[in-house]
């Protein structure tokens, strides 16, 4: 069960409107790496975790925090949407480049759908999905993503943060960047214990007899040239075992040949003997 | 550019048809974390990197070997489509609890759009959709969601063999299971080397100054109960700074005010004074 | 900001498992509507609203409230799933309709993707888009939306108590039920004062020499046949203003002609002459 | 079965071309509330309905009319795109700030896939959904969402209105918003009488004994201040049911436990003991 | 604009309930290549048609027609699902694989979402896309989209009729099959006609002087193996000139090297030389 | 299995940084006829045949060389980005209507996502989907695709050759145009081939009785006026029948009535008694 408390969690306020900007946070609202993302991960990952209640607990009091971190930014949105401009025809437009690359730059859907509010979608008004997230049951392939997510995230939120000059979107996007810091390091932290328990390679408990254990550490070389042999050359994995290199790799299986199916699938009939 | 070899890279050939398994297969091949996923998200990074050959190199290497994963998987699928049941009054149906199984799982499309082939799809046939991938243009932030991609990808590939008894569709799995170890610790291995030149907190350039830096490092309690505190208590984070735990979070921005927009946006009036 | 209460907000708990269930409650989880739904969407109405604090209190008191919603549901689809059959060829199916059925008929992303656990997805396994909201600003429009969305979920709910046998999930969906009672009545109740202040019809404040005028009280009968013309016949409509209706409808516009465009467009030449 | 009539409703035709309108005018024809929305909508509500024939035919009648409103809006947008600048290096735009804007502004696919055409999609490129529209067999629920649909939609139409001062593109959009009055107000006219036959709760059939009824007319305070209390405060609610207002609500419910599901899923253990 | 007629084009009328061949037949409703997609992609060629009179009527008249095969579906479906069992712990299915076949065969959404109606949606459940059609402004090039869209839709017809023995399915069926029979016949006929006046090869108007002209007829043989030289070999294409066979093809362009961006875009460091 | 070779297949270098044409680009990268779309649709049609080897071949040749053709449109967006602006306010923009129109057109997840990197997205962000493509088991209706596919790309190559002044962007482009000429004429020289042995009408081995025969090659006149007629009149179709013009077409079904369904469905009960 969740409380919301009407502050928000830090200072979102720009200094003036911008709706170029507006329409370029949404990407960190509701784009692929956006705060929708892992609100809703962390709090799937969290509701699914069986056992493991010092993990839970951190999934949900992140989760928790993400929620208020959507609230921010799209309290933030609807200000620098204040004053955006309406009418296509209007004569300002026609001697001011800069009202020029706001006419042609802003997202219509802010004005036309949202009323000037926030959508739940990204910078190119593409609807949020949950295409995005997992929750797997399996907490260290988990872990992995959410570390994944925090740091696109956290990639996104410098680049904005370079994109304006508006001291109170800094101020909110640099309160961002600390939050993700610490998300990375907690989530790496998480992985770092659970590899201790469960080995390296996820999912750790598969018989080694499932695998088809002479090309597990092999590098295979599809690509012409050999620049990528440096990454593993003489290098120990992080399980224990000696890297392969392997430069002109053989097919091991056989030349594919399907049977046609019968007639009531209307495929085209095998016409080989023509 | 890139070349076709006939033969398969490993042996894809089951036993026996198994229409239900081979909807479920679909899952590794058109799914999230399916071979698509990989393929073409390996192959927009290398296309996209800018320097780092050895990197580069490596992304291309093995996009060209995920390219022949989701042909033996393709494959594969065909061949457990052959004789599946189509006619959902056929008298077999009504003694028969095994074909009642497979009438009622299998896949639809693999008939009526497919004609028993494999479909660019997940195993509840959802189209595959470039949202399950990224390419960033930094490579840490990369390789920390291809390892994540490896490690879903293995846990499906572990759980799909437990799923059947055939033994060529467990030999194919086999060979993907070794191959997903090499490729998640050939991704750790290049995390670590990126890590060490660029920094544990992704993107390691973002100057001090940027972040709200006093909380960092700080993992607020916003869920009710201790546990999570186990996770960071006495820990120093991976960037060599210590963990802090505050179990009360206040929030530290304001109660949100939005003022209203002009008329031509058709708002509801503010009405605060009735 | 928001807090976590690792209590929920009522009873989850199914009597048994039960696969088949935990698919079909998936719709109400993350369907188009379900609870994921009307939390997002009451979220970003809430933090929208410029101005009118009691409206924007009681979407924000609702879309709280929802969240912990998903939780329930979220919960009692991990439990549902406990105990799924999970291999193609258990000779177990062969002999028993009931395991068919569930075998047929089950998610298998469920135990692929979620490890048992609930997904972000409706009962078909499709991802939860944000496509399925809106928040335009004008909010007797959008209480509207709302009041659809607890009708669609209420129905949807009382048609998924009808589908099992399970004490445990029929005093859930109860409590479901219950609120979802709630939460039409208070929308209605918001729609009602909403509608003295601004309207009846939405925008209220459109200038009446905007509409073509003649047209905006008729019924046009487009379809074969007079039995629609007992909804309007001889009423008033909401506004004030008798209903007309027209039998025979005709055309007041033009046969429409486009030019041609220039020929860098590459479009078929107009060949109307020959 | 259904007759197409070459002249348009109403007419469209703008009086000069205007790509940036063209893309704006796309959101009401492909949008999530556009024609084809509305359109498609009462298709499948007329064509399901079982019974009840005023209404199929009303939803037919003014399903057959929106068909006309799409064939409309195509015919004007494809006319606001004669002549739209396509070079993007052309001399013209360095000099020319309204020319820059519609540069910036317009939808690349209007020229590169639609051939200065129409397209089924909104004012941001996305494809047209039937994710959109609902057609749920209860008519109370579904003419609740019918009236929302127009409301969103002549909303948006307004808005509309208000971003151009082409004299043939607001006679167009003045037809729409008449059309969309007399749609609002048909609507609620039949939930007016659907909800004396029914009730006001969808579905009014459910049994009383269903709910955990202690609960349905309270609202519960989630969000911190007594501002939504102003709503229900000693009023009765449209079901003649007085509303309750809790101001501090318990969770009812347990702390979930979810049990560790078999090996063979790949989860993490629980390891709640180290 | 249209005219409705509550008389269908032709019967649709089942023998007895199918809810499985319900499911079926959604993929010629709301698939990719089902009526919603012919009704909406000859509506917008028609409407976006430039001059051509006779093709853009053509196009009216079978997008027309198609708007009530749209129809008859629908209405076929609303019956099949008349009687499908909703609860899943119904004893009868502990004793019956052909109701466990349908048990977990049917689409739960027709039940729940859909109250045993139609769905604007494929045989798996996902919602139709306007993702699924195209109007270029060519009308060479949109021909040929639409004879593959009758054959492809044939071809799904033709396998859901050997999918059923139900007459009165199999009668709308083969209804179907002839209306296809037509309609690939009619727009074979307009490719004639077009090619003849604008060239074979799509689009017709392109200056020779644009294209890298020796390779505009060359076979390039990227896969190992030499069958394909069999579909070329001594042959002129249908533009008159001859095919070209290459065995070994050589790569014309160069390594690509990408440079470094500026730092503000946080990507990867080049550390091409550590 | 496949193989890559470093170079490109051709010169992918424009002259000069363009944003604007990199997000134009991207239409025929990732849009829903672009070379990700050829690239997978070969590749699935030529995993799925069974039989015809030589179409097998053609299909798994060409198919290779489009992943190479992705790789150059690819490299060719990296470059063009190159030195795109990034500052909503900086001040250039307020001067230079060039820098505006670049300023609101370009991509913004061309930035903030993909690092200045290709996107396997098209034109307006939309994300690549498998929606796009068909791999139906039924070679001429599959190589129908094709060719639409060569049409409407071919297509979209002119009109961008058209939009920039780049002689590197035109060079590549220039080989792309001939090279969908040649596939182009490859399908074509397919489909000859499979209409001699299989029929014209897809599927060709549907037996006639299926049929309901005499509306099989009948233009019913749905649309007011006679032009279409012109397109059929006095023709024999290509399958060797003559044409029939039907004026005034008649319905032939009746009048659908549906039964109401039982009470768990919670629809609205029939009232066509009041």
């Amino acid at each position: 069960m969740f409380m919301h408390d009407k502050k928000l969690q830090y200072n979102a306020k720009p200094d003036q409107p911008d709706p170029l900007m507006a329409r370029r946070l949404q990407e960190i609202l509701g784009g692929q790496w956006g705060e929708m993302s892992v609100m809703n991960m962390y709090l799937f990952q969290g509701w699914n975790a069986r056992g493991n209640e010092k993990y839970k607990d951190l999934l949900l009091d992140t989760a928790t925090e993400e929620i208020g971190h959507v609230e921010m930014i799209a309290t933030m949105i609807a200000q620098l949407l204040e004053g955006a401009p309406l009418a296509t025809q209007d004569k300002a437009v026609q001697s001011d480049p800069a009202l020029a690359a706001v006419m042609g730059g802003m997202n219509p859907q802010h004005a036309i759908v949202n009323g000037l509010g926030a959508a739940p979608k990204d910078s190119n008004g593409n609807a949020w999905t949950s295409n995005y997230i997992v929750s797997s049951g399996n907490l260290l392939a988990d872990m992995r993503m959410n570390v994944t997510a925090e740091s696109q995230g956290r990639l996104q939120v410098a680049r904005l943060y370079e994109m304006t000059h508006d001291k109170g979107v800094k101020d909110m996007l640099g309160f961002l960047l600390a939050r993700d810091t610490q998300h990375q390091l907690q989530w790496i932290e998480a992985i770092k214990e659970l590899e201790e328990k469960e080995g390296v390679v996820v999912p750790g408990q598969v018989p080694s007899s499932y695998e088809v254990s002479d090309v597990s550490h092999t590098l295979f070389n599809f690509s012409a040239g050999e620049e990528s042999q440096k990454v593993v050359e003489d290098k120990t994995a992080k399980d224990g075992q000696k890297f392969i290199y392997t430069g002109k790799p053989e097919a091991m299986g056989q030349k594919p040949i399907l049977k046609p199916v019968t007639k009531d699938v209307y495929n085209t009939s095998a016409m080989d003997l023509f």
